[in-house]
């Protein structure tokens, strides 16, 4: 790939390497073959890459020891910085022109946008990270986005179960649930063949207000075995205070939407 | 952000910072004060970041002169590199376990992996590059995987149609359209404020049968007097011949799906 490159050459190579497939191990064989150089240069190189994302906070790289040992990055960044560009994100949902009837606020911009996913995904795999997920799993639609960019910052698979029921997925496992909030029995399907019995699910999802939707998910995974180890989502309401899922995380808290006076408070989640 | 910093350590931050967010252009005055360093130093900084993307095959530093100009990073690889990946995603669909009634295949793992929708976003991001789409537009669900990367690849916003109507999304455009392969009349709705007058649309989708939801799409453009700037699926089907959409780029073309001897043929397209 890039054989007797000078050190300031090798480095930034090494550091698109490794942050372009966060949770790989890459081991220093792999490397050093790649890059035709020795173990001892290869872990000076290594230690200044680690230096450079740290300082610069895009992430964390880490060194594994062993046989199957080697380098992993993590875009893991500061708690400050989260916190910062959470509340950025809080600042521009509090904008009344938002405001749409019924209590709701249109997010669907925000939440699609791919800079702002791709943050939001590091920071739920930050956060979830050391309950040791094998799969990221959301429901159609717009839990998608920041589903997908929480797997990729992971490293792990995405799967989607699906609203209603679908031909092209093949056999699958169909649940009823309650939306809370449309007070509507709902169907959602997850093809068998997305998850294996055993495996551990991060739950992630857009919105939440009553819980039926993510409760909808945790028996979705009960029917195939599978172990919720966490459950993210981006934006939640504070009312009604009793949800049907009783551990979650939300990014951030909708505290009211006053449609008369025209306010909308939106905050960052107190964990954070 | 890293004042006084070594070369070496200089150009792995300058090459994450730009390559983190494609199509954005950062001015040398903005990366010189980042980094407290000359033009001139910076100018050689950016020539190896440049020269080290392009050897490695992870994309394109552009100069751009004049006052408003700086360098912006694109995540295009060669033409080689595409087509071996595209050749390997049809090797690993091709195979006869994918197999589902009705001459489907099961493709949603595939399409719903984040390392995977990465570089077929990097893909349709370079093939559409030159049409100067200002948003990437796609419907529910399975399409959103692969629109959300298309749009990171190019740094522009994500706009997603919904199936059925969504009061959380405001006043909104409602149209219906014939799904070709289902035969039945469908209902897809979009945000008013998702889209401005005169902006160009690239859309994209993850499969395409007769071409009636991606006609739906266009039809919707239309309702937003909105440009559509190309059309990409990943997977397109070779039957029937004539579809919906006259105009398309698949990168992949199911070919045949026998079921009585289990023969799936998935190949690149010719323009890969």
């Amino acid at each position: 790939m890039m054989k007797r490159a000078k050190r300031s050459e090798r480095v930034v190579a090494i550091a698109q390497q490794i942050s372009a497939q966060p949770g790989r191990i890459f081991t220093l064989r792999e490397l050093g073959e790649a890059y035709d150089c020795a173990k001892s240069t290869l872990s000076e190189d290594v230690a200044l890459v680690r230096g450079v994302l740290a300082t610069c906070g895009y992430g964390r790289v880490e060194t594994i020891s062993g046989a199957a040992g080697g380098v992993r990055f993590y875009p893991f960044r500061s708690d400050a910085q989260d916190w910062a560009f959470v509340e950025t994100v809080c600042r521009e949902l509090s904008h009344p022109d938002r405001i749409l009837p019924g209590g709701f606020i249109y997010n669907t911009d925000v939440f699609s946008r791919p800079e702002t996913t791709w943050r939001m995904g590091e920071i739920f795999a930050k956060r979830f990270h050391a309950a040791a997920p094998d799969v990221v799993v959301t429901v159609e639609a717009m839990g998608v986005p920041i589903a997908l960019m929480t797997a990729r910052a992971l490293g792990k698979p995405l799967v989607t179960a699906r609203r209603g029921s679908h031909a092209a997925e093949g056999s699958r496992v169909t649940i009823n649930y309650m939306s809370a909030s449309s007070k509507r029995l709902q169907t959602m399907s997850l093809a068998r063949r997305m998850l294996q019995e055993g495996q551990r699910a991060l739950i992630v999802d857009d919105f939440m207000k009553g819980g039926g939707t993510l409760s909808g998910l945790m028996d979705m995974m009960a029917e195939f075995s599978v172990t919720v180890a966490g459950v993210g989502v981006i934006l939640a309401t504070a009312q009604p205070e009793h949800k049907s899922v009783a551990s979650y995380d939300p990014l951030m808290i909708l505290d009211e939407v006053d449609e008369a006076n025209r306010r909308v408070s939106v905050r960052p989640a107190s964990w954070l």
